[in-house]
């Protein structure tokens, strides 16, 4: 890393810009967070991708430059200062503190250490104090359905106190990588056309073709399954237990109950969550919407009358949780129904990661 | 109506068979409807089909024969015994009455006449007796939604005692009627083969093309909506409020807490829910499985380590409320998680209707 400074030795030394690797920059989340840098504040120096073998020696334009893309490989950190890992889980787990002993901070966008007791995990417009509690020198952001979740929560909470929550999410392709949405596209493409496909028992299972590396288990075109994630304990998915134990930790509600169930519907890109929230103080429905509108990285659109509801078609390539079908509970005094859309590949994935990043950046320019 | 007779005056006299109209036999439930009954017990004597404006003077097969299709006219119900109607709300409240007044029993498959006080809501593997209490010569079947969820809650509600309900309702294409599944599968067409739709916002609204009669407000290919039906007051759904109300009705239980969300998704039939139930004795889970198994078209299918889950892709064209994902609440003792999945068209509207007209020509017959 260059440091740019001025010709005179009295000028005040421009701050370093810090370095950032991206690790996974050719995945779903990954294109979208490398687009996304252009958008952003210009706080970055070097930009260094990596990825698996599919993405290896490839080039990626990054903030106007075409930069090659690497392997993983033993001192490939030196010189990073944050190290943003947007890879499957078991990368993360070897990557990560590998990144950390080379000196950087690791922020980790899958799933390896979001529970981890010393990891903080940060939505910078709920817990942003949090990014600098990073004692094994690892910041992890949220699931996207999580995330989606908790923006639109925390003020509510702040002001009535949350008792209870009953969510179905309903995950798009997106949300399982590349290989979800060139699924769903493929299976798209063969049913298309076909004037019954959906029609008898079955009959979606012989429209698509298998292929090795199907994502799903069953069509996801004109369909959609009760199922997202592994399998855990009792019949809950690693989604649904996720959700749960990250909306606690981030809120800090260790005891929240919280009942969840994840579908994964033919959307490409965008989680829709319906949400039945109890309070501990009554929510009055006209405050609920201001409080909403004023909380940061979210939208109220809701106006049913007028066709007024987010849909995945509409918030996808926007930043915000958008929150609409805003409405009492009709027999329980303390309860709030609402409807909650987001783009899991922004919020949801890359742009936190890199609002993460950027809050770090800043720890950097004040110290 | 000729009476089929013995040449023996001593042979005993063959029942007469009852005349069977139905109305809307175009539309998406009639036409599966009339199919049904080929599948059915071989009761009926003359079946008569009535349609709208673009149904009339088509010809349907119907039990093996071709049928042609008639308009609704002062003096078309003379001679039926039962009527069907899956049709429009209105072409009901106008037209059943009229069948009545003919001397027919009417069965309405619209939501026209369910919350009438003096006309009971029917789910024959429920509440079979109720059918006779047709005060004003009509019986109603529930909306789609409310059967996949009563036939599936019935018995544990009868062996633990139900207390509430939180329930999403993801309903297909085809609950919003042939023009509802022409919509779906055209945007289908419209979309597929694009390589990016689905990533910008609003891209997917420039992809499909608008018609007058679209009976969706936002692309439903590659998206979903959180709506259906109309608008009503503080911000439900007509669809929401009937399965409520539907729901209480049928299992007698005017003032249970009920909180419903409906979406719309790109499924052409097959409706799925998740449910979150309460109830007031703890609902051990080897003993929900046991009920369900051994309740009338209930069917459990519920293996997720093996991939094991209804799908509407599975289930549509069969006649069960297919369950998976059966879980205890985590932090409800009395709680439990179920995913059911109907086909709307068949139980969910055309079979219910066949089966109350069924029960009716059954008591013809031991009378
Ligand atoms: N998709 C979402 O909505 C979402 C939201 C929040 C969090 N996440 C998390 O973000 C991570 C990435 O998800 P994704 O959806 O973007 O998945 P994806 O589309 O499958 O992309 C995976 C990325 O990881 C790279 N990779 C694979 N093996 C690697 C290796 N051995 N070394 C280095 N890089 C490797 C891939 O490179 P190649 O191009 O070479 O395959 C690709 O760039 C996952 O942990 C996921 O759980 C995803
Ligand atoms: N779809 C479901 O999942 C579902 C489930 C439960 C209940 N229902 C209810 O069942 C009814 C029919 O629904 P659908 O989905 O089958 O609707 P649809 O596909 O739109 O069919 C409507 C039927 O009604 C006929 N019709 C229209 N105007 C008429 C008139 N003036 N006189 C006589 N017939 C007329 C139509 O005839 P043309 O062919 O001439 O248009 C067509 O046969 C609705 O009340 C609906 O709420 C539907």
């Amino acid at each position: 890393m260059t440091v740019p400074g001025g010709e005179r030795a009295s000028a005040k030394p421009q701050p370093v810009r810090p370095t950032l690797a991206v690790v996974g920059a050719t995945g779903a989340v990954g294109r979208v967070l490398v687009d996304l840098l252009a958008t952003r504040a210009d706080v970055w120096g070097e930009v260094r991708l990596f990825a698996g073998p599919e993405g290896i020696g490839t080039e990626v334009q990054v903030l106007g430059r075409s930069e090659p893309v690497r392997a993983l490989e033993p001192g490939c950190f030196e010189g990073v200062d944050i190290a943003l890992f947007e890879a499957p889980e078991d990368v993360v787990e070897e990557w990560a503190p590998l990144a950390v002993a080379a000196g950087a901070v690791a922020v980790d966008g899958s799933s390896a250490f979001r529970l981890h007791p010393d990891v903080p995990l940060v939505v910078p417009e709920i817990n942003p104090s949090a990014a600098r509690m990073r004692r094994i020198g690892i910041i992890a952001a949220p699931r996207c359905a999580t995330l989606v979740l908790t923006v639109a929560l925390a003020a509510l909470h702040a002001e009535f106190g949350l008792s209870q929550l009953v969510v179905t999410a309903a995950l798009a392709a997106s949300g399982r990588g590349r290989i979800g949405v060139d699924t769903l596209r493929r299976q798209t493409a063969e049913v298309a056309g076909d004037p019954t496909v959906g029609t008898r028992t079955g009959d979606l299972r012989r429209a698509v073709s298998e292929q090795e590396d199907d994502p799903f288990e069953a069509p996801l075109a004109y369909n959609l399954l009760p199922w997202a994630g592994d399998t855990t304990e009792d019949g809950w998915s690693s989604e649904e237990l996720g959700l749960r134990n990250e909306t606690r930790k981030i809120l800090g509600l260790p005891e929240l109950p919280i009942s969840a169930t994840c579908l994964r519907v033919p959307v490409v890109s965008g989680h829709s969550l319906t949400v039945h929230a109890v309070f501990e103080r009554e929510p009055d429905v006209h405050r609920v919407r201001e409080i909403l509108d004023s909380s940061a990285g979210v939208i109220v659109y809701d106006d049913p009358e007028k066709g007024e509801y987010p849909t995945p078609a509409d918030v996808v390539g926007s930043d915000p949780t958008w929150v609409g079908r805003v409405r009492r509970s009709l027999d329980e005094p303390h309860g709030l129904e609402l409807f909650l859309c987001g783009d899991n590949l922004r919020k949801g994935a890359a742009l936190n990661c890199v609002q993460i990043a950027e809050l770090v950046a800043a720890e950097g320019q004040a110290g």
